[in-house]
């Protein structure tokens, strides 16, 4: 299998994904989608899973010839796949935005196609850099929390009705780079399509992504999985789900200064419990006692624990140590 | 009384700061600090408050004979200004990390000036710039929700032991520009220090302060504010303090379907409340209907309401009509 397969399989399970059953994968004919396509095609012809697979692709006619060839590039693709397809075509410029315009009739058709062969959901190849520039686009904009949790993997598609509706899954959102989508085409034979707008810096989406984001990478290479991660810990603090914290063998005490009280004790008992296999014999006092060593800005304290074990702060963290007696 | 001190007055009464007693202003002799210092100072001899100020300066002597003209500076500026000035000196490196050390014993040293004199606070010079700086170091860091809420204009300074303790307050923290109190300085005719650290490119923050935020200014002239807003929005909700929405006359659908569920509607409830004048004859069920409207990709639905009120979207936004009759 392909690493790129596995992957994308790997997230499918994570997502808890139904693995049979009617989808609709939108294909602009950008790597992204195409890539989404061909991996879901060959996962369900290598019987990893079994879905029954409609492409939709939706020509705005915002690019004249470009996104008629783009139309025809994806004909000729699903007749080689032998993939059913469903074409939308924009009916003339309505007022106001013209962009919102074009992405509101999109996801009309996209719902009315997904409707319409009963698909239990519409799949979209947006990756970790789509999603790090719609955090950095809204984080810009000052659009507030909702805004930076950004994209979800997968949510329910609200059509405003009472009844059931489909999900919106994006399983490539959470890990994979734009470039992957590229590179697993090439390793396939697959063809994609360039979009000559991914090109105009008149585009503030295009200035993130040409601009803002390789200055980004300088602070840090690993920028996209950081804002991705982000949104994610924004997005689940938004819907109120309980926090997972990772439990580092030795925390750093700045870290655990900034975090809230309740946060700070819920943390250190998850820690001390992970470093003494249990909370056996340790109370609130002890915890309540390791938080005022976090925040003390004195060094050389130090808060015993039973079995002659003591914590420790020492350049920067949080150590858990056992004497031998 | 001078803008700069009008506004740092109104910011004092907002963080609900005693207007009377003991503090100490850390000084470093930048612009920021030594307004600080200057306003407060000048407030309290016009008797718009009742300051009793002790300044106080530490000096790390990271930068040889600069460090030591700053602390020479900062005594001739406190006894002009006839300010008792607690002076501080780093004793030796110690090991670890340099810059971690002289922060770790600026603060011992600050603390313990505050303990001494019995000070209700300790006040800082930071701006919303250093704000700013601070939430995009710490977003690029990957430090999650906590480094995300940034600086808070005023808390409890921890000292690690049970008893008391004071405010450690930074009230040019939620507005001030540090432009603002360079051109405060020069109009009150007060000298400040230039930092040459503050030049150089190896250090992170100087490249997000002299490349990374010019070029976010580019797309939103208001990115300081807009940064500083975000991370207070990210410590109130760390904070789990009750939200507080702002509610327009057209609110934009596009930012009320990425709210929770119960957001939308409690700011449902609110922007329907405020449109009618109270919320009676209007139940759960016009409610729900809104919020489904807000989250249809469909056009020309309508919600209504009571007294021939109704609810569309246009334009991408939420209208509130009454027909007349």
């Amino acid at each position: 299998m392909h690493d790129f397969e596995r992957k994308l399989i790997t997230e499918w399970r994570r997502l808890e994904l139904p693995v049979e059953g009617k989808i609709v994968v939108a294909v602009s004919g950008g790597a992204d989608s195409v890539a989404l396509l061909t991996a879901l095609e060959k996962l369900s012809a290598d019987g990893k899973i079994n879905l029954d697979i409609t492409a939709a692709h939706f020509n705005h006619r915002l690019r004249g010839d470009e996104s008629d060839a783009d139309e025809a590039f994806i004909r000729r693709l699903a007749a080689s796949m032998e993939i059913p397809l469903a074409v939308g075509h924009m009916k003339g410029a309505g007022p106001g935005n013209l962009e919102q315009n074009a992405r509101d009739a999109r996801y009309d058709f996209l719902q009315s196609v997904s409707e319409n062969i009963n698909a239990f959901a519409l799949a979209t190849g947006h990756t970790l850099n789509d999603q790090a520039e719609t955090f950095l686009q809204n984080l810009m904009r000052g659009s507030g929390l909702k805004g930076l949790g950004a994209m979800s993997p997968s949510r329910a598609f609200h059509d405003g009705g009472d009844e059931g509706g489909f999900l919106l899954v994006r399983p490539l959102l959470s890990w994979c780079l734009r470039e992957e989508t590229e590179l697993y085409c090439l390793s396939r034979n697959i063809d994609f399509r360039y979009d000559s707008m991914n090109e105009d810096l008149r585009f503030n989406r295009v200035r993130i992504r040409k601009v803002l984001l390789p200055m980004l990478k300088d602070f840090n290479p690993q920028i996209l999985q950081t804002l991705g991660r982000t949104a994610e810990l924004i997005r689940s603090q938004n819907q109120g789900q309980p926090k997972v914290f990772e439990i580092p063998e030795n925390p750093k005490v700045s870290e655990l200064k900034i975090m809230a009280e309740s946060d700070l004790e819920t943390f250190l008992r998850e820690w001390v419990g992970t470093r003494r296999g249990g909370l056996r014999g340790v109370g609130r006092a002890h915890i309540t006692a390791i938080a005022n060593l976090v925040r003390s800005e004195k060094s050389g304290r130090i808060v015993e624990l039973p079995g002659n074990a003591k914590v420790v702060k020492n350049r920067g963290r949080l150590i858990y140590t056992v004497e031998m007696v």
